[in-house]
Order: structure tokens, then sequence, then C-alpha cells
């Protein structure tokens, strides 16, 4: 057991994200400080708020100083936040004070390090859009092949009446659309600079507030905010709202996954599962538990996350810890999901022989609603059910198909294609294949 | 304790919510269920699937029967679902089997069940809608009256630098906006029917089911579901989300109204606050307490919900039992909450002496951070911070207020509105009109 | 959807609990106050802090008054506490205002709330524990019957090698034993009277205070509390972790009787299986969903109960109301779980030979790990599995049993039981009868 | 952001803990899960079970390979369990065929990982109680020095009647006591073995499985298990649930020291706060914050850890996985905040002359309890009750002190020590000193 397996050398095979990783590591964060400490400058420079040539000097330096993250630690730890640290440091690696005062000018740490995770978040969200693209788009192809293909539906974990594969594949995907659809909607709110000083009013860069605030902002392409949100979480607690949607949709068909690959269902299989350490013929279902795991965590991650929604005054040390105690791994947790549900989808074999036995049993249960709706034409509702159910007794005693007893008992109705489950599937190929369309266009 | 105070008679006048509250009764269940049942024979028969008169039977008889809520508690204990034992009290109070067998036919309990809590969704939106409204038009009359007037911002508990009530309170409106704009976006994807039947395919009424699904849908003014979303839960986890967001935001202002009331704070008073059983002198802030034990719960609550995304198969029990526990709860909490902020809108009256008084304090340390501004235009700014610091030192030892100190310290500086908090506001006027403006549009 | 259908007339039969609601009702919690005001004013009258036969008086009259909890609403309503309205109405009640006067006398409200909060709770635990018994009792009588029955032990679903029945029911069984061991720990700490006055002190009482504490402690059979436990709230957090505890064993007997139960597992049968609207041959887990959906529902209100142990200062009106929202739930989420659970140990049958069956499939690759360990006497281990790897490869390829395969691979073998499922248990049986002993004893 | 910052090197300082981070380290784990290997072989050679040569060699060689955890990744990732990586490696680094093929033999992957994982749990444990003693001795040195110090008991954030601050530090140290008494308990149901082989039944090893479960336990001074765990996680998750309570008791203390420090109520200071970037006066209370930040983050883990409960069948992949995510995060945040408490409690001083500015104010209402207990020795109760609401009333509006008015009313009568707040104390030094000599004799 690690501190946390998605930093674990060891388990990052398992649960680490390289690409996602490398945008929540001290550097990375120092990088991103020091960016929005150079875009605050010069934008202060171009308004005359500081000397231009300290703003200029400033820009240069923040791309080129090199600061230790674990160099920060033992102010960070004094202070809370890094930012003094930070300016220290600066101030140390420059050596022109003259230039260096007017680093981080009337702005609060605040400020800085939400504007940095912003930043990071909105390189974040384009790898989560790309991923969920791909994914989107191998559903949308799975959907389309297998529209046709039966297979039992299940409620309760009992078969309940013939679906196709292919519509349970568009409805893993049907929500991705959705979960895309709601991204593109937060995404205005979210990307948006912080920059508001001490407690919210700017007050120490004169009168030029507003100017300043927006070009900032715009300097970064990012959205100007219509006040302070140091204290208005909304904007954090609805993205980790968002992930939660999307981990727990990946995480549905985790479970969906390990329900159909079970030994004695069989309906489907991983081409690459995990072995054991003592069982050779083992191959566990391991990405699907990973989604499984991960949505379950990033539920109670987002309930932290939440809770520190009621950040109190104008700033609550408190409440924004929490925020970096639990935002960090809610990303690495979608992240992962997200590549894990990549993976499988490219791992998934339906094994349509087995979805027809399962379907079907010996004795054909699967088809007592319609045969109940059949009789319902040569019968009252209710004693069709009625007698239907009976037979089902029956059919579970004798071991005889369903078919077999309908047809004897009824031998002057006519079933038709009744108790052939691929002509019983209703909308599941419609569906599916509406789904197929919807993702390519995705 | 009562299994839930918001049941309680005894609580009702704290917890209670008499408009929301009757739409999550039993009978008003049964009402919707019946509705709906109503409308589907409707669309069904409209679609010949059904005998047209049976349909008409059913239309009037959903509007007439009696049933008693308590009378399904039997057969739904057995089944889970309420829906069997509806049918046969249909079947019962109506006498006329041979309408009463086309009564729910062709759908699943879930589908009934589904789009009767959509219906009763829409009506509680509505109710939430109105009560926001109410609440923002409110922030922005008392954002507008005090966006100038100075109070003290505070960080970590600690007096920060000035800002004004009024931008505090816009602070605490902006983010209900922003919900308002999330309700939008979200409506058009909860308010949706279901209507699938057993395993999601819709496969018993033959070849009109996706005519049906969409004439059932539009006789209920609700959009068409793309396809089943009986285990496609993120509309419902997305609708308990933005409770929590909502819930998080007015909680927030809970807190922020407990600490402005404190004793030795003073800044606020609340006309009504609760009496002691002991204390003569008690004055609690009750509501304020309310809002912020209700996000808590809120957030409690939609973990539950969110990890019922999970939702197995064509139909989970235990995940959508898991949203029969939850949902109905956080509603109450959130309409509570709502309610609680309407009530203190009307009674918050902010003390401006007291206001000013702590923003001060007895040696203005507050100037602290301006101090050091003004000071870097004749000094570098970091000496002017550490000479900042050391008067602040003395101001405390001495308990000399700092304007004393600064001006007998540097006399050849000209301080001006320095020591003035009504013109160290910065943008907290701008941006509370501002946000008294999109208050009165909303 | 009702607010809770806990509380629902028409969800009575699946969520419903008489014996623990009628401990959970506005009218028995006004009794339980009343109760403890009369024991404290009996306390102060024997120590004459208050005149004795105005303590007589209270002591009569607390069992005699009707006070009709709804008509308390609208002043709990404005104070939060419900105690100024009792007092209020026992006075108007007793119409004797010479005596009335000593009710509730220099006690806080908490003092009477949270007293009459744990006396129920003693109720309460008392039925836990009975119900306990008699689950443990069963388990340990089925662990025993079916000791020696061979099914197979699954992990991530697959089938992984073989177990016994009693055995899986022992699993069940061994946490609920220490889920009693637990309670009897914490019950000291939990059972204890609060009498702490207004700010924790007892200050009214005079220097009388630390005798009446324990007086009236010892006369409701109470432990007397160290100190006051207004905002120290370990006992109640720690009493809702346990119950968590114990919904999440329960849980996981839900989650195993649903796989167990699946179509096409078909291992187990429920006796009573819940009935589908439309789909005649369904019988449903009804009740393991139960259990699965309290456990989960459990887990998110102990998170604010947790949370609320955050109390504030002396009294915190916001974290004592988390309490008052959660925590009658978790007792009837707890409490329906082990009814379902006392239910399911009457209906549970293990099916033999669809456990035969399943074991062994048609090729036995439940046999590998024997086999290579079997084969590890004669080969290198690491060879032993590869061979047997390729073994189970051939066998799925071919359909044929990994029996004949090996004694047709290795005829120089002798394999003995090894393949013969009853023969290959190894501790199970010793540990399922280890646990009906255990049982047998609680 | 970091992925968390208990991993990262900048916020080391602030959420950092080195003692009880390198025992949640990749190396930490691969030794821990060798020494458990180390000790099964050894076991296993003592009963014949593997060639004793064999068990003397892995003894050797655990103690001596060494294997770097990295290299373990890729085939961790494929089989998310380490074991088969680790038994690969040691092959490898062994180069002993003969005797590594007995390496981990009989055993299975969670078997070992979670003996290593308790083992390493005591070991964090007994950090733990170190800790927890030093700060209760610390409180308890506190509340006997400060047991007569008086100070304003607050409810709702508004004064209640008098305390004092012994016995506030009192009930911050009661419910550590507790903690301890609870640790005690859990612990022998904690710190057990595991060893059961793939599905629970140790079947591999023939027929000395009870001998050696007991004898590999023993061997590593833990305790036998009644029987496999694997799946039954009552232990860890009663764990996860110390560790909530004990960070929820921590974080009420953090909460209070946040609430006392706060600007305008003073009434402690703590030596080293946090500065700020730009505010030259700030000095934030920094640890406290921390503190209440670590609790919510541990409720939310815990919430995960307890849901993971219902861990399927024979071993269940997606929880075990969620324990994985969860579990070292609650240790690094319980063993923060254990130290945060450490170092506050050398901090803390309280302000003796603003507690007592502030719990008299100007118009000293605190004593209205007091005066209301009093007077009704000379009236009715409510009478004396309603008269005193009247006094404060007139005190607020004339800023007359209540003592001056209620002498001035009742000249008559002789009010004593009632208004000096010292002699109002009730039980509170006596509890503050009961509560200190628990604490010495901790």
């Amino acid at each position: 057991m690690a501190v946390t397996p998605f930093d674990s050398g060891m388990f990052r095979g398992l649960f680490g994200d390289t690409q996602i990783g490398q945008l929540l590591t001290d550097s990375a964060e120092v990088r991103a400080l020091l960016l929005v400490e150079g875009a605050l400058a010069t934008a202060q420079g171009a308004l005359g708020i500081i000397p231009r040539d300290s703003a200029d000097f400033i820009q240069r330096a923040v791309m080129e100083v090199q600061i230790d993250p674990a160099s920060l630690s033992k102010q960070t730890g004094q202070n809370a936040v890094v930012i003094p640290a930070l300016v220290s440091a600066f101030h140390a690696a420059t050596d022109a004070p003259e230039h260096a005062q007017y680093f981080h000018y009337g702005a609060t740490s605040q400020d800085i390090i939400d504007t940095a995770l912003i930043l990071r978040l909105r390189q974040i969200i384009t790898i989560f859009e790309t991923r969920l693209g791909t994914i989107i788009h191998a559903l949308g192809d799975m959907a389309q092949t297998h529209a046709n293909l039966p297979m039992a539906g299940r409620t309760y974990g009992q078969i309940a009446s013939p679906t196709s594969f292919g519509v349970v594949v568009a409805s893993w995907g049907h929500p991705l659309i959705s979960h895309g659809d709601r991204l593109n909607e937060l995404k205005p709110r979210l990307l948006c600079a912080s920059l508001s000083g001490a407690a919210g009013t700017l007050s120490m860069v004169g009168d030029k507030g507003l100017e300043l605030r927006d070009n900032f902002a715009k300097s970064l392409k990012l959205n100007t905010p219509v006040q302070s949100w140091h204290s208005t979480r909304d904007t954090i607690a609805e993205f980790a709202g968002w992930m939660t949607l999307l981990s727990g949709s990946l995480g549905k068909i985790g479970e969906d996954l390990t329900l159909l690959s079970q030994s004695g269902i069989d309906e489907i299989s991983l081409s690459k599962g995990g072995a054991s350490s003592t069982m050779p013929q083992k191959s566990n279902p391991v990405l699907p538990s990973v989604m499984v795991a991960l949505s379950t965590q990033s539920v109670a991650l987002n309930s932290a996350i939440q809770s520190a929604m009621m950040h109190r005054q104008q700033r609550d040390g408190a409440a924004w810890f929490v925020e970096w105690l639990s935002l960090g791994q809610m990303i690495m947790a979608t992240a992962r999901s997200l590549s894990c549900a990549q993976e499988l989808t490219q791992t998934i074999t339906p094994n349509a022989a087995k979805m027809r036995q399962n379907l079907e049993g010996e004795i054909g249960l699967i088809y007592a609603e319609a045969l109940s709706f059949a009789l319902a034409n040569h019968m009252p509702r209710p004693q069709a059910k009625e007698a239907v159910k009976s037979l089902c007794t029956k059919a579970g005693e004798t071991g005889t198909h369903l078919a077999t007893l309908a047809k004897s008992t009824w031998p002057e109705i006519e079933f038709g294609t009744l108790f052939t489950a691929a002509q019983q599937l209703g909308l599941a190929p419609h569906d599916a294949e509406e789904f197929a369309k919807r993702a390519q266009h995705y």
C-alpha cells in the first residue's frame, strides 16, 4: 500500500497515467505559477501599473529561472501557500531587486494558484475530450456491428427478455456523449482567470483594476471572472461533479463487463485478463474492476470537494486545502478510467454462441413475457399471464422448453417468430444504430 | 429524533416544506403513476396497439379511481416495485377486466415509476426556480444598497483588507445565477419520459414502438429519450449534483451569516433568532445553521446517488433503491435551504458601525497592505513590506493606530485617503453594482 | 418517490420496520423527553435543588400529560430545539405554575434531547442484538449443514478453486459476531446521560452539580459522563460507524446472494422472490438488493454524521442538526437490513447439483491450481504451472475435461482425488464447523 | 495542485509526514512482502510442506535480494496484484530455481499483500499511539493550568454562559483518551495474518493447513484469523472508521482554535502563524485549518473504504482496489493531523484579558441565565426569565451593564458573586482537573 497508487512506481501500470500525471507534478505547478506571474507583470506593465522594463524583465525571467520545488517546501509548510516562497526564490534567482520587487504585484497567492490551476485544467480537459471521443467512436462501431446480436436482457441479475448486444453498447455510449455536452457547457464557467487581490477587491492596483483583470485574463486566453471567485467555488465543484458523473458512467461499463465475463456466463471475453499468482487458468477482468474502483473513489473524493463549497468568508484555508487534497486524484481517477475504457473497447469480444445459449437456457423462460402478450390476444390478459406463469413452473419442473409446452398446450395458436430471439428485439437494433450515427458525428 | 425531521410534525417548522412536501407524498405518487398509465393507454389507443375504447376507459378511470397507497404496501414489499400492486388495485377498483387488461400494457414498472418521477421533478423545479429568482432579486437589492459599505475582508478568520458588504452579498448571489444557468442546461436532458419495456427494447408493442415512445412523451410534454434510460442514470445523478451545488452555495451563505453574527463580531443581525430553553439573552442564528446542515446532508446523500450510477445491466434493484432512499430528501433539503435563504434575505441587517469598528480595530492593521504598497513608491518593495511588518508589531505592542505610527515615521509622505476604508474598496463597489444589474435582469 | 420510503405507507412492506419505527415517532420522542425531565426533577428534588413536592408533582405530571407533538412545531421552528415549546406546553397542560417553574430546571435543551435519544438508542440496541443473535444462529446452522457441500470459489467473478457453501456462510457470519463484540465495547461509552447546562458547566444548580449529574444518570440506568458531551460527539459517531460496519457486512451477503442466484448461475434459490409487472417468469432477489441499497445509504449518511464530529465550540447548531437528519435513517436502515437478513436466512436454499455443475463446468478448469501443485512434485513448479496453463487452453479449445487431458498427458502420475471437488476443500469444512460452534455459543 | 500533496516535495512541509511516509513507499511494501514470503517459507519448511533447505534458502534470500519496485510495474499493471511480478523477480534475482519454486507456495497474492499491510499497520499504530499520548499529556497540563480561567462558553457562535478554558481543553482531550481505548479494542481484531490460498481454503498445503496458518501468524507475532478474511473486510473498515473518528476529534480542535483566534475574538494566539504573500500583518491559523481539512478528507475517504465492505464473493478486485486507493491517504491524514495537534499544543497561548473582556462585553449579557435563576428565588421562574429578557434588551439599548441594571431594579436582592465570572464556572474547574488526572495516567 502506497500513499496513493497513482503516485507509485510499482502501481504505475495499473493506475498510472503519464500524460496527465506530468501535469500534476510539482515542477508543472511551479512552471504554471511562474507563467501566471509573468502574464500578470506583462499586463501591469502595459497599463503602467508597474514599470514596463520591470515587466519585461519579469516576463523573461519567468521563462528562464530554475526553481527547485522542494526548496519551497519549508516556507510553504509555514504559510500554507507556496507564493511567498516562490517570491523569495524568484528574488534570489534573479538578483535584480529593482525589477523583482514588481513580481507578484497587487495579487494575492490565491489569484496565482487558482489561475495556474485553471491553465492546467484546460490542458487536462483537452486530453479528456480526446479520450472521450475515441471511446465514443469505438462504442459506435461496436453498437453498429452488433446491433442485431441477440443477448439476454437482465434485471436484478435475472434473465428478463431479449435485447441486443449493440443496444447494450449504445447504453454505455449515450451518457458519454451527454458528458461531452455537459463539459462544453461548464467550460466557459470554469476556465476563468482569478485576479482579485487580498480580499477580493483588487484594491492595490489603483483605478485600473477592471482593465487589468480583463487584460490579464485575455492574455492567458481565459475568461474574465465577474468578480472574485476566491471563496465561491461552484465552478471547481461543478467540474468535480462532472468527473464523478463520467467516472460513474465508465464504472457502469466496468460492472457490466465484469458480470458478462463471469465464469458460467462468458458472454464477452477480454483479450487481456490478469493472471493469478497461484491459479494457472485465471484471466481476471482487471480493467473493468479498476473502472469500478475509480468510480467509487471519485464519488468519495467528490463529496469532499462538494463540502468545500461552504468556503467561509473571503478565504477559508481549510476548504481550499480540501480541494488540494482531492482534485488532483479525481483527475487521475478520471484519466485512468478513460484510458481503461479506451483499452477495453479494443479488447471486448462478444461470444454470440454463449449469448444465445444463455438467452434460451434449456427451457426458454425468456419468452414468457412475449408468450403472455401473444396469449392475451386469445384470452383476458391476467388469465394469459397466469397461464404462462404455470407453464414456466412446468418448464422448470420438467426441463421442457417453453416453446414446446406452449405449442402443445395451444396447438391452435400460431406463434410465428415468438420463440426466435432475433425477432424479439423490439427497438434494440434501431436504437443501437441511432447511437452509432450519433457517435460517428461526435 | 425522528426517522427524518423532514417528515416529522414536530419539526415541520424547522425542516418542513409544505409546498414541496405534498409532491412527495404517497398519494402524489399514486396520482402521478395513474396519470402516466393513462397517458400510455391513450397513446396506445391512438396507435391501435390497444383497443381505443379500452384506452378511453383507462384514461377516464385513472382520473377517478381512489387507491389507498397503504393498501399497496404488502405487494410492494414483495415485488419491490409498486406497479404490480397498482395493476391489481386498478383491476379491483374498476371491475371491468375487458378494459383493465390493457392497463399498463407493454411497459415495465420502471417506465411508469420513472416517468411519474420526472413529472413531479418538473413541478419541483418550477418551485425551485421561483425561489431562486426571489433570492437573487433580494440579494441584488442588498448588493446595490450596500455596494459602498466598508467592512473587513476576512481570510482564515483573520482581518485581511477592506471590502464592502455589497460585494460580499454579490459573492453570495453570483453562483446562484450560475445555478440557474446550469438548471436550464440540464432540464432538457432530465425531463424525459421513460418507455422501454422489460429489458429496454419496447418489444411488446410490436413495430410501433418508436412512434409510441414519441407520442407518449409528447402527450406528457416531456422529451423523448434516445433510448432506454432504465440503467443509465446520468440525468438523475446530474440533477442530484445540481442540488448539491445549490445547497453548497446556500450553505456558504449560512456559514458567513453565522460568523458575521457572532457575539463580539456582530456585523449583521438577523431579526428572528432562536430562543434558548435556559438563557434569556440568546438569539441564535437558527436558519443559517439549518442551511449549513442541509448542505452537509446534501453532500452525503449525493454521494449515494452518484454511486448508484453504477447501475448494473438492464436494471439493478439495489442501485435504483438507493435513488429512492436519497432523492426525495435531497429535494426536501434543497427546498428548505431555499426557503431559509428567502426568509433570511428579508431579515439580514448589516451593522455599519460595528463593521467600521471591527475593520479598524484600535490599531488599524487592516491598512498594512495598502501602507506597504504606498511605501513601495519610496523604497524597494521588500523593504517596504518589512518596514510595515515592524510597524504592525509596534502598533500591537503600543496600542497606537498604524496611521499615527506611519505619519510620524514618514512625515514626508502624503498618505491621502490611505487610512480611509471607504476609499480602499477597489473594485468592490463596481462588482457589487454589476451583480445588482445581473440580478435585476434575472 | 417519497421523502423517504422508511416513512412511506406504500413502501412499508419493503423498507418499513414497525418495531423500530415506533421508537422514532414524534410521540415516542415527546414521551422520552418528558421521562427525562421527570428524572431530572426527581433527582433535583432529592438533593434539595428544587422543592421536593414540585419534583413529585413534575414526576407525576410527566407520566400523565398529553402533549400533541405537532403543537410544538411552530415554536420549534423558531428555536430549533423542541424544549422551549415543551416547557410552554407543560406549563399550559399542568396549570400549576408554582411547580411547573421547576420543570427543566438548570438544564439546557441539549441535555434533555440527548439523554432522551440515548434512552431510545438503548431500546434500539436491544432489538438489534436480538436480531443479530437470530441471524448468527441461523447462519451457524446453515454453515454446519453445508460444511462439506462443494461449490466454486470465485474471485473477480471468475471460478478460482473449490470451496464449500458452509464456509461461505461462515464468512458471512464471523463479522457479525465481531460486530456483536464491538457493540459490547461501545455501549458503555454511548449509553451516557447528558446533564451539563447551558455551556457545559452545570453552573445553575449550585454546588451539587456533581452529585446531581451522577444521580440523574443512575436513575435512568445510564452511565455518568466524565464531562459535558454537548460538543464531543465521538460516541454518536462511533455508533453510526458501527451501524455502517454492520450494514456493510449485511450488504456483502446481499451481493453474494444476488450473484449466486443469477440466471445461469442458480446456485442458491430464495423461496420468496419479487414478481415483475410484465414478466411472468421473474423472481427477483428483492431482499438482497434491499440490503445492498441500505448499506450504500448507510455509508453516505455515516459520512454526514462523521463530519458532524467537527462540532464547533460549546454547541454547534449545524453539526447537531446533521445528526438529526441522518441518525434516524441509519437506524432504520440497519434495522431493516437486519430484518431482511433474518428473513433470508429462512429462505436460502443451496442447489447442490447446480453448484457441482458450475464448479466443474464441462472442462474442469477449477482443478488447474491443484493439478499444477501435483505436477510440481514431478517437475519444477514454474514448468508445472506452464504445462497446466497449456492444458487449460487445450481444454478450452477441445472441450475436453482437464482430468482427461491430464491423465492422458501424464499416464504415469496417480492423481487420486485431485479431480474430486469434495476432496479439495482444504480447511473449508473445518472453518465452517468452527463458525457453527462459535455461533451456537453466541 | 499535485496528485496528492501528501506525496509532493513542495507541500512536504504542510502535509508531509516523514516517519509515516517511509512506511508507505514502494520499497517499504516490497520489503514487507518479501518478509512475509520468508515467514511463509520458514513455516512451511518446519512443517515439511516444502523442503527445509529451500525454506532456509528463501528466508535468507528475502533479506538479501534487491528488487526495484518500478521493475514490477508492467506485470502488476496486467495482473493487478504485484505478487506474480515479485515471484518472477525473485526467480530472476536468486537464480536458484530448485529453491525459488517454493517461494510463494500455496498462498495467494492477497495473503501476502494483506499480511504485509498488517505488519506495516502495526508499526503505524505504534507511532499513532506515541503521538496520541504526547497530545493527551500536553492537553492534560493545559487543562490543569487553566482549569479556573474564565472564558465565554459559546453556542451557535453566540455567547452563552461562562466556562473555563481548562474545561474546553479537557473537552478536546477526553475523546482522545476514548480513541486510545477504542484502538486497544480493535487491535487484536485487526492485527491478524492472512493465509488462505486461492479461494480461502488453503487447500494446496495438504492436511497441515491449520497448523501452518497458526505457525505462520505466530512467527510474525500476529493473531491467527478464524478463517479467510480475503473478502470480509470489517477489520480494515473498522480501522478506517477509527481514523475518521480520531481525525474528527482533532478537526474539532482545529475549528475551535480557528474561531478563538479570529481577529476581534483573539482569545488564543498561536505562536507560529502563516504569512501572506501580500498582507504584512497576517498570521494565519494554518495548522488548525490543516486539521479541519484532513478531517473532511478522512470522512470522504472513509466512505470509500466502508463501501468496499461489500466485497463480492471470495475476492472482488474492485472493492480491494478501493482500499488501496484510500487507506494510505487516510493514514497520512491521520498522521499529519496528529503531528499538527502535537505542534499546536506547544504553541497555544490563551489570552486571559481578552477572554474576560469578550465574556463580559460592555453589558454583561452572559450573566442573564444566572440572573434569571437568582430572581427565581424571589418570583415565579417564567416571570424571572421574562424580567431578565427585558433587562437584556434595556442593557443593549442603553449600553448599561446587566449588573448595574439588576442592582438598581432589585436593590433589595443580594447578588453576591453572581456577576463574577470566575465564581460562575460550575463544574468546569472540577471537570478540567479530572481530565488532567486521567491524562496524567494515560
